[in-house]
């Protein structure tokens, strides 16, 4: 089974708007095996997205079109439709209920504007949308599925999950689910050095095997298309066992790991709990991090950030950047203060240029002090020249920098 | 002038990825005034690859590739240019030195499979690449211009910045730049009110009013596209200015003005800073909105994250949550506890539901207290259901009310 996904945004074209969207619904159709080999993107413009649904219907058996439900003139999804399918559109009771749902709830008057959310076109049914206005339509027409859905991202996430998935599963029981994959993650290795040592083992066609680069993150994916899940498992895993024999010492994860969680469980096994301070180069993204991921959060014990500006007081005199000494020096006070102060098993403190001050005074060295207890490890690291992402970069570095520790004391 | 982008990736439709390229590209061309009608993703396939050439040049006068310059098997792009157009590949030395020059900086020996990247069509010129290993390409055939670019972001933005844009500037120095466009940033209002307040705006044809959603904002954005840039910005002003007499209010910013930035400046004009509290609800994100934007970033005094996982000590006695008492009471003490801390003009702090007591015990209420020295601010505010975005729902509902308080005390 086919499908082909568009997105219809003026918006979209226009750069204003990152397209979460696209990445939710590829997500979704793969893990239900379901192939998809184009995605398209279209103005606000009703001819053509017209022809865009005629061309993915003749080359696919699902067709998804994402955003342009809205209440607003520039929304065309339900028109294009009706156009490609010369199909007319007519208002439906169960759409207007679910655009009056909400205003109901909330006790205000339905804006006149909203009456053409219920539009669908003969034969298609209203898809319901928990969490907002408009009603999603589903239309099965000549062998093929056309699903509308709403832009806005949780709208368009729970619409798919709670309604269309369902949708396709009662569907066709049968042809749901034969993809299989697993996906190692990787850290502390670039994509070059992991292409030389697994050059040969991308060009297997059964299992597959491919990579991608997430930040400071490496996706090594192995996925085998079969009829039978207990073969695909057994390949897959022996797969695995290549790979981790190869690079296993970057592998800190799989599925749906990520670093914080995996750092967050090693530190629960030890009994350990972690406390952070950061100056505005990470500037708290290393606290949210590990304070928003469920297993990071359980050892969580804290997090700090300090101002650069200057003739501002500070949190307190043991928690001021130490003037007057070395970035490693102050890495290493930091460290140890913030550990001190919360009675942790371990502080981290990271220390570098901000955004501002990497562009413009071409500052790229940051330093993360790692203090254990009975040891403070402290290590310089370049950010590279990826100035636009300074903070993404220096946290996910220190993340990186504590997961090698743990391996290393074992 | 009309372009079309092709993404080139597998992972793209796996969604093992997001598409941040999409959205860059699309902001450079239309701030060029070259418009963009379509946009789609192909996967490693070298066939559709090549057909998705095809049909962008029989449409478009810019072809953009981005993806699949890499040195794995999976890697096609360059070869399906080549089969689009038939046209020869040939190893180029200026491609070549590229290629090979991160590997000399890094004293390291240039793997045998980056080879391959130095491969260019016949006629065809390689693009420097600053901050990566793959060049660039770009190929002048029959009238139509092909740009291949690399795939992981922060090369693709420079090279498209670096390279191409001037490369475009420099060969139609008529043509580009006749798109004007302005963009008011919105908070505190929904998109259906918008709508109904603005609704016959939306039918302007010249210039053109349409909205985005972003999170807890609202793009506005007027756009006229003119031969005279005068003209344009005479007609753009009229249409704010129609815009803000309607829904002024609501109206925190302009073009790339950031709700962090602005408070950041009203803050200064005011000689007044700002320090932060919070529990794992907003998680250190509303801290890092402060801390990584430059305006902000000159007014914030410090952020402290809280845990709140029991057992560990925390920071201190006087900035730990207050127990048995009310959200109010506990927001009201820990806004009073971080300004008298920092000595900060403000204190704010943000009490909620991490994301995963919202998602399993089906918490929903966040509070916010701000602490403006003279007087004591408290507001519960619902996180609607958007679960999965716990944080960012809090951090900026968080930033709108700092912004609508700093309003109303003028």
């Amino acid at each position: 089974m086919i499908a082909e996904v568009i997105f219809s945004g003026t918006e979209l074209l226009l750069g204003q708007i990152l397209n979460i969207n696209g990445q939710y619904i590829q997500q979704t159709l793969a893990s239900m095996g379901i192939d998809s080999y184009h995605q398209l993107t279209v103005g606000d413009n009703r001819d053509r997205c017209a022809q865009a649904i005629r061309q993915a219907a003749a080359r696919a058996d699902l067709i998804f079109v994402g955003g342009g439900l809205g209440p607003t003139e520039d929304d065309v999804s339900r028109e294009a439709l009706s156009e490609a399918l010369q199909i007319p559109l007519v208002q439906d009771e169960t759409a207007l209920n679910i655009v009056r749902r909400i205003y109901l709830a909330r006790g205000i008057t339905m804006p006149e504007v909203n009456m053409k959310q219920a539009l669908i076109p003969v034969g298609g049914k209203a898809l319901d949308n928990r969490v907002g206005v408009a009603p999603g339509i589903v239309l099965e027409h000549q062998g093929k599925i056309f699903f509308l859905l709403p832009g806005p991202p949780f709208e368009f996430n729970c619409m798919l999950d709670e309604q269309v998935v369902p949708y396709l599963k009662s569907r066709f029981p049968e042809e749901m689910g034969i993809i299989y994959s697993r996906v190692l993650k990787l850290c502390g290795i670039g994509e070059s050095f992991l292409a030389q040592s697994l050059g040969d083992l991308f060009k297997s066609s059964y299992p597959t095997v491919f990579t991608c680069v997430k930040g400071s993150y490496i996706d090594l994916s192995i996925t085998a298309k079969a009829e039978d899940e207990l073969r695909a498992r057994r390949d897959i895993a022996a797969m695995e066992n290549i790979l981790r024999q190869r690079i296993g010492q970057y592998i800190f994860g799989a599925d749906r790991d990520t670093l914080p969680g995996v750092i967050g469980r090693e530190l629960a096994r030890r009994g350990k709990s972690v406390a952070v301070v950061e100056e505005e180069c990470s500037g708290g993204l290393l606290t949210h991090m590990l304070s928003v991921d469920p297993f990071s959060a359980r050892v969580f014990a804290g997090g700090v950030v300090l101002s650069k500006t200057p003739g501002l007081k500070g949190l307190s005199e043991g928690l001021s950047r130490p003037q007057g000494t070395t970035e490693a020096k102050a890495a290493e006070q930091l460290a140890r203060a913030i550990r001190r102060l919360t009675g942790s098993g371990i502080g981290i403190a990271v220390l570098g240029p901000s955004q501002q001050e990497a562009l413009v005074n071409n500052k790229n060295m940051m330093t993360v002090g790692i203090d254990l207890g009975h040891e403070i490890l402290v290590k310089e690291s370049l950010l590279w020249d990826n100035k636009s992402e300074v903070a993404r970069r220096g946290a996910e570095t220190a993340l990186v920098r504590l997961w090698q520790v743990l391996q290393e004391i074992g």
